[in-house]
C-alpha cells in the first residue's frame, strides 16, 4: 500500500514536472509499417529500450530444402499484419531493418491441452500458437494488447528499458500453460541456437541464457523471468536432431520438474491452475552479460506487479520522447505519420548496458561503462544520413553517447575499425562504407560530444586506412576500387570519398593539417568512377578502363551495392556542385534528376531487386532504400531550388501513410523516419559533417522544437496547405534567408523559424 | 637485469627458510601410471594447479562410424606410454580418472611445409604430429621434455599454477610453425565443441576460449597466449562439417592474418623463422571467467621469459608439497613409490578461480572466492574414502578449502546438493552415492574446518533428503531401493547407509539430535539388502523379495556399480562389527575373506568389467577400482589383525611399481595413491567421518610427518624388512597401543609413533 501511495505521488510529481506536455501517445501508431516491407513491429518497448517485447506472426526457417527461404525477408521484425495466427511474444526485435536476427526468448499463453510445438498458420490448433484479428488488437507507444482466440487469453505487454512485462486473462482452466520457446527466433537458420541453459530457480523464477551464431555471429542474451503466481509443475524438451552428450545427466528425468537444463533446443512449459479472468503476470528482464544481472534489472526497473502502472511509466517515458517536437499539421493524418516518425526514430539504437553499467564487449570480456550510456545495433549505412543528424538535433545527449559506444567498440575491435554495424558484442558488417565517421564527424562538428576528439579523429583514420577491409587496400593505391576485384566497387568508392571527406573536415576542425590534407584528397576519389562518355558513375577496372556491358538501371552485378547507377552516380554529398558540374553543369543536371523521377521502370526490375519495393519508387527515384536519401534536395545546388520543394512535398505524401501498410520501405532503424522528420520541418542534412542544412517544403503547419540546450526554436509555416508546397521566403529570427541553405549553429539558438508557404512556383 | 636480480634473492630466500627440504623431485615419477589403465599424465603442473600441461598421443574420437570407440577410455589423461608419436600438448587433463574430458588448447610446434591435420600415428608424416622416443623425454614434477623426431624440434614445459610455459627449440627453419589446434580435446566427440572464439590481439598476444558440451555439460576455458616472438604470419582454418553462418564475415578471407575468429571447429596456425636452436617460448594462461582474467593470470604469475626460473619454481612449489612427509624406505622403488603417490595425490581436485579470486558459479554467474581457494573437478566416489583424510591429516588447510569450495557448488546448484563430481561449474554427477557429506563430517570431526559447521549439516542433510536424485525416494520410504527400480540399487543403498551414518555423526557432533536419530536410522540401511540365505548383498525387489537368478561374481545387471557382490557386500565401512555378525560371526567372515583374496576368476570376467582390469586383482579382491579399498583393513574387526597386515603389505607390493605400467589400475583422482601413503604408514580411515585409523603394516622404515599446525609426527617402523610384515607392537610417545586402531586427534598431536615388526604372525 505504501509503495503504491508513493508511486502515486511520483506519478503526480511527474505529471507537475511536465505539465506542458501534450499526450501525443494516440498520434505514434506502431502499427503502420508492419504490413510488406515497413518491417516495423507493433509490440510494446520504450524509447531506445534494449527490450522489444512483440507479437511473433511466423517462425520462419532460414532454409526449406537446403534452400534459402525468401520469406525470412518479410519477417525481419517477426510480424506481418496479414496473417492470422500469433505464435508468441518474444523479447527482441530490430525495427525496419532489411535483415535480421533476435526474437528471444518467445513466450506463449495457452489454455487446453499442453502442445509445444507452435503448429502452422493453415492449422494453428496443432500448436500452441492462436488465431488472431486487429479487432482485438490495440498496439501503442509501451503497450500492446491482443486476444488469443484459440485460448480464450488476453495478452498484455508492457516494458521498461530492460525488462519485458506480461499480463496473461486466462479462463477457468485446470491446464493453463505459459511456453517459453528458446527454440523460436529470427532468421531462424538450423545450428542458429549454439547453446542454451536454464535454471529453474523456485516456483516462480527462471534464469538463463541463449547463445547463437546469427547475424550478430557470437551473442549471448541473459535473462531473469519471474512469475506472479507460483506454477503447479513444469518441464522441458530438448528437440536437437542430434543429441547433446549427456553422460550421466541420463539420471535424471529432465522433461520433467527437472530445475537444471541446458541444450540446443529446448522449449519449456509452465502449468498453473487458473479462474475465470484470473490475471497471470510475468516479468522477463534481459541482460548482456549474467543471469544476476538480468535479476537485478528486473529488481531495479519493476519491483512490482502492478501492470498499469509499468505502462503507465513506459507511455510517460514516450510522451517525454515524443514531446520534444509539438507540431500543428494541415490534418490528423499527417500528425500521426509525424509522431510514428518520431516513434520510429526513437527504436534503435538500443541500451546495450545493465543498470549496474556493465556490458559485453566485443572480446567478450565484460566492460564497465563510465559516464556514458551504452548502445548497440547501430545500422550506421542507414541512419548516418539523417537519424543521427536528427539526434544531433533533437536528442544530442544521446547521440553523444552512441558516439562513445563507437569509440569503445573501436577499443575492443580486434582489427581496430570502428563499427560498420555495431551489433551486440559484434560486428555484423553489414553494407559498405565507414560511416561512422560521417557519425562522428557530425557530432563534433556540430559540437555535440563531450569525448576526446582527437582520439575520435584516430579512430576514424585508423578505420580508413584498413586495407584489409572491402576494397580499401585498392581505393588507396588507385583512387577507386576496381571493378575486377570488389562487386560493389563503384558504391564504395563513392561512399569512401564521402566518408574521407567527414575526416577531412573533422582533421580541418581539430588543426590537423595532415590529416586533412590526406583526406581532402581523397574526398575527391568520386571523379575516377564517373564516366563523361555516358554521364553516370561506373565501374573502373583494374587497366584504368571502365567496365563493359553496364546497364544504367541495373541494381545487380552493376558494381553498386542496393541500387544502381541511376540513384548513386548522384551520391557525391560532399560537393553536388562539383558534380553538377562534372556532370555538365546545371541544365544538363537538371534535366537528369528530372527523369530519374518521372521515368517509367519495367516491370522486370522490381524482380531482381533486393530491398527495393514498387512502393518505395517515384519514377525511378528509390525512397525506400537510403542511397537515394538525399537526391531531392539536390536541386538546391542548381537555380530551381523550388523543384526540391515540390520533390519533397511530393515524397512525403507518397512514401508515407497512416495504417499497417503506410511505409513504402523498411524504415531502415529510424533513417526513412528521420528522412520524413526533417523534411517535415522543412531543412535536411544532406552532408552530414557539415553545419549546413538544405532547406526544402515543411509539411507542418507549426512546430516547436524543445532543444536540450533549455531553448526553443519554432518553426512557422504561414500560408500552410496541400497546394501551398513551395517557399516564397524564409525568415530566422526575423531575417531573410538569402540561399537555399540554413545552419545548425543558428537553429539551435532557438527562435523562430518562418516559412511563407505559396502555390506559385518562385521566380 | 633487477627483476631477475629480486628473484635470485627471493629464491635464495626461499631455499633458506626451507633448509630443512630435502630434493624429492628425483623420486616422484610422472611417467608412472601412463601405460595401460593407470591413466596418469607424464606432462608438467605444479601441485593442484590448473593447468597440467602435457602431450597427447593420441586424438581418439569417441565415436566411430556411429559405434562408441572403446580406446576412448584409454586416453582420459591423453597419453599412452606405448604410443610411438606426440599430437601435440595440451593444458588440462585429469590425472587417474575412468572417465575423462579436457585436453583444452593443443598446441604443437613443426618445421616444414604446414600441416593443420594431426595426421595419424601410423603416418605421422601426413600430418603435424611426429614420433618420439622415451629416450629423449624427461618428466619431472613441474617439468616435461621431449624431442618431437619429425620435426628436429625439442619441446620443454613448465607451468605456474594457472599457466603453461612451453620452450620450443627449433632448427634454423624458414618455416617454422606453432600450431593452435581448438579442434582436439580428450573424449573428442562430434559436437562437443559448442564454440571457440579467438582473437589475435597483436603480434605476440592470442586470446578466446572454447566451449564445450562434454562430461561437464556447459564448459567454457578461456586463455591468453602470449609468444616470446612476434610471429610473421597466422592462419584458421574452420572444419565444421556443417558451416556455421557466416553473414557478412564472408567480406574477409578469414584463413589469413584475420584477427577475429569464431566457430566450432578452429585450427590455427602461427608462422616463424628460426634459426638453428633457437628458442621460440610460449605461455597460455587459463581463465574460468574471461580471457581479460586469463591474462591476468598470466602477468601475474610468470611476468618474464625466464624458461629455467618458471621451472625452478614449479619444481619448488613440489618440493614444499612432498616434504610435508620425508621418509626413508626398505629401497629406493619404495621411496618412489612414495613420492610419486604423493606426487599423483597432489594433482586433483584443481584450483578453479583466477588471481583476482572469481571463478564462473553452476549458476554459470561470476563469483568470488572470499576467504578460500576454489577447486573443481572433485571425484568424490573415489576420494572421500582415503584422499580426503589423507589431506586432513597432511594438508587440512586445503582440504577445508576443498569443503568450501563443495559448500559453495551447493549455494549455487540449482538442484540444491552438494556436489557429486564437481566439474568446471558443472556436476557431471558421475558414479553413486552423495559422498561429499563423507568429506564434510570427516573434516569437521576431525576439527579441520573454519566454516559454518551448523550450514555444513544442513547442506548435507538436504541432499541426503533429494528424492528425485538416484532412488533417494525409494530408500527412505522403503529402506532399500528396489532392484526393479534402480540399476546399481545394492551398492546405492549401502553407500547411501555409510553417508547417512557420516551426516549421524557429523550431527552428533553438533548436538543436533533429530537429524542425529533420523540418520542413525537410515544408516542401518544396509541390512535391508543383506540376503542371509547365501550372505551376499542382493539386489530386494519392490516387493521385499530378493532377485532371482544373482550371479556373486557378476559385475553388471546385479544391482552393483563397478563391482560385484562379493566386493560390495563387504561394504558397511561405519559397522564391520555388525556386519561381521550379520555375516555369521568371525569364523565365517575370515573365512569369507580368506576366499575373497585367495580365489580364481574366470578370464570371462575381464571381458565384461568395465573399470576392473586383471592388472588391478587379487584373487577377486578388486585393489585397481575403489568399492574394496577398506577391505583388506577388516581383519582388524576380528581377532586376526594380522591378516589385515599380511595382505595390506602384500597389495602394496603387487599393485604399486616402478615404471610406466607401475599402477594396478586408474589412479582416480588420487584415490589410489592415497591408500599407497595410508597403507605405507601403517594406518588406514576404513571410515572417514571417525576420527578413528584401523592399523596396518607399514612399508616404510621411517617418515617424518611435517604437520600444519607445526607439530611433528615421526613414524619408525623397527625390524623393517620385506619380511617383517607383521606389527609386533605399537608404541605412541612411549604408550603401547592395546587395539588395532588409533586415533586422528592423537596423532596430530605429534611425537613418535613406533611399530615394531616381525616376520612371525603375532598370538
Amino acid at each position: 500500500m505504501k509503495s503504491n501511495l508513493l508511486s502515486l505521488l511520483f506519478l503526480v510529481v511527474l505529471a507537475t514536472s511536465v505539465s506542458a506536455q501534450q499526450n501525443l501517445i494516440p498520434f505514434a501508431k506502431p502499427i503502420i509499417g508492419t504490413e510488406k516491407m515497413g518491417h516495423t513491429f507493433p509490440g510494446a518497448t520504450v524509447p531506445f529500450g534494449a527490450v522489444q517485447l512483440s507479437p511473433d506472426t511466423d517462425t520462419i526457417p532460414y532454409e526449406v530444402n537446403n534452400r534459402y527461404n525468401k520469406d525470412v525477408y518479410k519477417y525481419c521484425a517477426g510480424y506481418q499484419y496479414d496473417d492470422k495466427t500469433i505464435v508468441g511474444f518474444s523479447h527482441t526485435h530490430f525495427s525496419g531493418t532489411g535483415h535480421s536476427d533476435l526474437g528471444d526468448f518467445l513466450v506463449m499463453p495457452t489454455a487446453g491441452a499442453l502442445q509445444l510445438n507452435p503448429g502452422t498458420e493453415e492449422k494453428p490448433e496443432t500448436g500452441y500458437r492462436s488465431r488472431f484479428s486487429h479487432a482485438t488488437e490495440v498496439a501503442e507507444p509501451g503497450y500492446y494488447k491482443v486476444k488469443l482466440e484459440d485460448h480464450n487469453i488476453v495478452a498484455e505487454l508492457t516494458t521498461s528499458q530492460r525488462t519485458g512485462f506480461h499480463q496473461y486473462t486466462f479462463p477457468a482452466s485446470e491446464e493453463a500453460h505459459i511456453i517459453l520457446d528458446l527454440m523460436a527466433g529470427i532468421y531462424n537458420y538450423e545450428d542458429k541456437n549454439v547453446w542454451t541453459f536454464v535454471r529453474i530457480e523456485n516456483d516462480t523464477l527462471v534464469t538463463g541464457y541463449r547463445q547463437t551464431n546469427g547475424w550478430s555471429r557470437t551473442r549471448t542474451v541473459y535473462f531473469a523471468l519471474s512469475f506472479s503466481k507460483p506454477f503447479k509443475q513444469y518441464g522441458a524438451n530438448d528437440y536437437s536432431k542430434k543429441q547433446v552428450y549427456k553422460g550421466f545427466w541420463r539420471k535424471f528425468d529432465q522433461t520433467k520438474n527437472h530445475p537444471d537444463l541446458a541444450g540446443k533446443q529446448l522449449r519449456l512449459y509452465f502449468d498453473f491452475e487458473t479462474e475465470a479472468s484470473e490475471k497471470v503476470k510475468m516479468k522477463l528482464a534481459l541482460s548482456p552479460v549474467s543471469t544476476r544481472n538480468a535479476l537485478e534489472n528486473m529488481q531495479a526497473e519493476i519491483p512490482h506487479w502492478n501492470f498499469e502502472q509499468a505502462k503507465t511509466e513506459a507511455q510517460a517515458a514516450w510522451n517525454k520522447e515524443l514531446n520534444k517536437i509539438q507540431v500543428q499539421t494541415i490534418n490528423e493524418e499527417d500528425k500521426i505519420n509525424f509522431y510514428t516518425a518520431m516513434y520510429h526514430a526513437a527504436l534503435m539504437p538500443t541500451l546495450y548496458m545493465d543498470v549496474n553499467g556493465e556490458y559485453k564487449g566485443l572480446d567478450q570480456n565484460v566492460h564497465q561503462a563510465k559516464d556514458f550510456v551504452n548502445y548497440t545495433s547501430l545500422s550506421l549505412w542507414d541512419t548516418y544520413r539523417a537519424f543521427h543528424p536528427y539526434l544531433n538535433l533533437i536528442n544530442p545527449k544521446r547521440n553523444g553517447d552512441i558516439v562513445k559506444s563507437m569509440l569503445a567498440h573501436y577499443d575492443q575491435s580486434a582489427l581496430g575499425m570502428l563499427p560498420i554495424w555495431s551489433h551486440y558484442a559484434n560486428d555484423n558488417w553489414c553494407m559498405s562504407g565507414y560511416h561512422s565517421v560521417s557519425v562522428i564527424a557530425d557530432a563534433i562538428i556540430k559540437g555535440n560530444a563531450n569525448i576526446n576528439a582527437q582520439y575520435a579523429l584516430d579512430a576514424c583514420v585508423a578505420t580508413a586506412r584498413k586495407r584489409s577491409y572491402e576494397g580499401i587496400g585498392y581505393y588507396i593505391d588507385l583512387g577507386y576500387i576496381p571493378g575486377d576485384k570488389n562487386g560493389t566497387s563503384v558504391s564504395s568508392t563513392l561512399e569512401y570519398a564521402y566518408d574521407d571527406w567527414c575526416i577531412a573536415q573533422l582533421a580541418k576542425h581539430l588543426k590537423r593539417e595532415d590529416i586533412y590534407q590526406e583526406f581532402s584528397k581523397r574526398a575527391e576519389n568520386w571523379r575516377n568512377v564517373y564516366d563523361k562518355r555516358i554521364g553516370f558513375m561506373r565501374p573502373r577496372l583494374s587497366d584504368g578502363t571502365f567496365k563493359k556491358d553496364f546497364d544504367v538501371l541495373n541494381t545487380e552485378g552493376q558494381g553498386f551495392i542496393e541500387g544502381n547507377a541511376w540513384n548513386f552516380s548522384l551520391y557525391v554529398p560532399h560537393n553536388p556542385a562539383a558534380m553538377i558540374a562534372l556532370m555538365g553543369g546545371e541544365k544538363r543536371f537538371t534535366e537528369h534528376l528530372d527523369s530519374l523521377f518521372t521515368m517509367d521502370l519495367p516491370d522486370a526490375f522490381f524482380a531482381h531487386t533486393e530491398d527495393i519495393t514498387r512502393e518505395g519508387i517515384i519514377g525511378n527515384y528509390v525512397h525506400g532504400n537510403e542511397p537515394a536519401h538525399h537526391v531531392a534536395y539536390l536541386y538546391n545546388w542548381t537555380s530551381k531550388g523550388w523543384k526540391t520543394q515540390e520533390r519533397v512535398r511530393m515524397i512525403l505524401r507518397h512514401q508515407y501513410h497512416n495504417g499497417s501498410a503506410g511505409l513504402g520501405g523498411n524504415d531502415d532503424a529510424g533513417q526513412m523516419s528521420a528522412w520524413y522528420l526533417f523534411s517535415a520541418l522543412g531543412f535536411y542534412p544532406v552532408a552530414p559533417g557539415s553545419d549546413q542544412y538544405a532547406l526544402g517544403s515543411p509539411l507542418v503547419k507549426e512546430a516547436t522544437l524543445n532543444l536540450e540546450n533549455g531553448k526553443t526554436l519554432n518553426i512557422k509555416a504561414l500560408n500552410q496547405s496541400d497546394k501551398n508546397v513551395y517557399v516564397k521566403s524564409v525568415m530566422l529570427n526575423g531575417e531573410k534567408l538569402t540561399g537555399n541553405f540554413i545552419k545548425h549553429a543558428d537553429l539551435i539558438e532557438g527562435g523562430n523559424l518562418v516559412f511563407e508557404m505559396s502555390s506559385k512556383v518562385p521566380k
